[in-house]
């Protein structure tokens, strides 16, 4: 999304100090700038892939309640945050890509209701990659993820955000061609 | 800090709902409100200590990396955001309080030039608990803990951290006169 031009290449990160790596990279796991501020020990970064297996190995080290934290920061998919306009730009970009400002009245109250009882279930909200995924597969997906446990939906939360992470990371650094890994 | 009056009860935190508690105590961990969002979990709190103990748990169970990134989220003590006035209000209020927004020219300078061999020998900011220190304290605790290993320096700094995170949750909610144990 963000122009080419703005791309930073690995060693323009790499000569960054840390407000300004804080700066880029804070919001790449939403609300969690703790997870940039923890891998800025792993410089030099040689390319985004590193950059971003290094965030992921973070998440993954973290005890349970830290993935839940990590699911709790961000926002309902088509929430209150969305409709008072409160959401950080990435995820409002991310959330108009995948026609979420867009959904029927009915759409919307199946979407509340069933994020509700997601939320209610797990505690802690459905998270989803919405830029690799359109509204309706978005609700099935969600009404599907309902019947899982609270560790099944821990972990699959887990791996959207990683998901998320990653395509916010190739909207930042230079790259070639690697977003068909996800 | 906070007016009395505006004080919470722990009755009023366990009837919060997720976003308002964030609002609440999202930076009694400096910049890293994954520490609030972690504690949800562990709801109903039925005092302030029990609050403060569940924070700290977290950051104990976090890897080395975690800890690291939450030293990284402290500014430097009346360093580049106390002057450009970038310090969260917490912070401000902190280091005023140190008397950190009162140095002479020389005491700038050394604290500047101790906080920059700091960062660079242990990879994070000195941390330290102002609100319970005064700046002599400060630039000798500063100068003694250069001394120190990494190792030693993490969990000094973290153990600052937790104190910081109990006065700012005595200056959130009821309590009383539990002060003394820090």
């Amino acid at each position: 999304m963000a122009p080419s031009s703005k791309l930073k290449t690995p060693a323009q990160i790499n000569n960054m100090d840390y407000e300004e790596f804080i700066d880029v990279f804070g919001n790449v796991i939403e609300h969690c700038s703790l997870c940039a501020a923890a891998v800025w020990r792993y410089r030099p970064f040689k390319d985004v892939k590193y950059l971003h297996e290094e965030i992921c190995k973070f998440v993954d080290q973290l005890p349970p309640a830290g993935g839940e934290g990590i699911l709790r920061s961000h926002p309902d998919l088509a929430g209150r945050a969305a409709s008072e306009g409160l959401l950080t730009k990435e995820s409002n970009q991310e959330q108009r890509a995948a026609g979420l400002s867009d959904l029927t009245q009915e759409e919307r109250k199946q979407l509340a209701q069933m994020n509700d009882m997601y939320r209610s279930k797990f505690g802690f909200p459905f998270v989803i990659c919405a830029r690799k995924n359109k509204k309706d597969v978005i609700l099935e997906g969600l009404r599907t993820r309902l019947n899982n446990s609270q560790e099944a939906e821990l972990q699959k939360g887990l791996t959207e955000v990683k998901k998320i992470c990653y395509l916010r990371l190739l909207d930042l650094v230079e790259h070639d061609g690697i977003e068909s890994r996800l």
